[in-house]
């Protein structure tokens, strides 16, 4: 497609192998069940209002195709690294504290991540407290119970990761997300689809 | 959601009572079968290389809620308004020409559609000459047969358009398209997603 006008934003991805990955402390899930989720965020709800929460894309390559760093919680469950913003705190802010605590070393290292955020990418809705959630705010919602933003991560050439010992870090393939909202859910398999208008430099 | 700075594209959408929908001349399909339409895109292959199709996003709202314009053909399948460019033909001009071909009226109105193509919204590839595209080159093919780009068409307040009378022209809300590759297909399916970082302006 040489000499076409590229109207997308430029992102660089760095191969897998640029980067380490070490183990730290366990960090444990708040809750015991998906019910006691959805009723703490119902309790939460009625203190501080609509829950804003913030996830991070963090991308690589391997062979020249894009690959996606999620966690795996047990065998089955997928997460991008993110959560609930604090009340009044800034997203951009919230989402490096997030990462940090989910993904840099406890001890100082040669290097460490440095968190650059880039573009907006997707936004999701909560209508109820329920597990589904929407890119739109459903009609006729009027308090949608949270916000939950997707956000371009940058990440620098090199850096080292350390991963709670409890949870998995992998690198799954665009082409495996892709049409698989059965074992990946209907947001994060909807990324490649969120992405497709982003033009990758692989490095 | 007062308050929080808002990092995804501002779009206005205008209600779908601003718009005036006429008829005009038909315009048949080219082929007559699936087949047919990849024998034709395989031979074109052949003389001018890669396929560069370009179609159009065109919102309106009802009720608050984002509703898209899709063309009917028949009665089952739907199409974005859009088309193959020329060899060599810019995108954003190509895509107004066949805007103009598909929706604008051939007689003169108060309101002709002005055609303002804004983001791109996502780009799709169809390695093979078989139906399926992707939102990314799959692994190891070098040589796609098809890039197929869609952009966000910003309308005017107003406007009188026509649409061949061999064809229907809907507004689909998103929450009827979205997971619903079904009936609309993977691609048009996707575009609550991929627009879903995007700021409407309900007027
Ligand atoms: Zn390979
Ligand atoms: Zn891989
Ligand atoms: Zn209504
Ligand atoms: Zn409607």
């Amino acid at each position: 497609m040489e000499g076409l006008p590229v109207l997308g934003p430029t992102v660089n991805l760095y191969s897998l192998e640029s980067y380490t990955f070490g183990v730290k402390e366990q960090q444990l899930e708040k809750d015991k069940s998906v019910q006691a989720r959805l009723d703490r965020m119902r309790s939460k709800y009625e203190k501080e209002g609509i829950r804003r929460t913030v996830e991070g894309i963090l991308l690589v390559h391997n062979h020249n195709h894009p690959h996606i760093l999620l966690l795996q919680i047990g065998n089955t469950f997928f997460k991008l690294p993110g959560g609930r913003l604090r009340p009044g705190e800034d997203e951009v802010e919230g989402l490096k504290r997030k990462l940090t605590n989910k993904l840099a070393p406890t001890q100082s290292t040669q290097y460490p991540p440095k968190w650059e955020i880039g573009d907006l990418a997707s936004v999701w809705w909560r209508p109820n407290f329920e597990t589904y959630l929407y890119p739109y705010v459903p009609p006729h919602i009027t308090k949608p119970k949270e916000c939950k933003k997707l956000f371009l991560v940058c990440l620098p050439e090199k850096c080292v990761f350390a991963v709670p010992r409890n949870l998995k870090l992998l690198a799954v393939p665009f082409f495996e997300l892709y049409d698989n909202s059965q074992r990946y859910g209907p947001l994060i398999s909807a990324i490649p689809s969120m992405l497709s208008r982003v033009n990758f430099n692989y490095i």
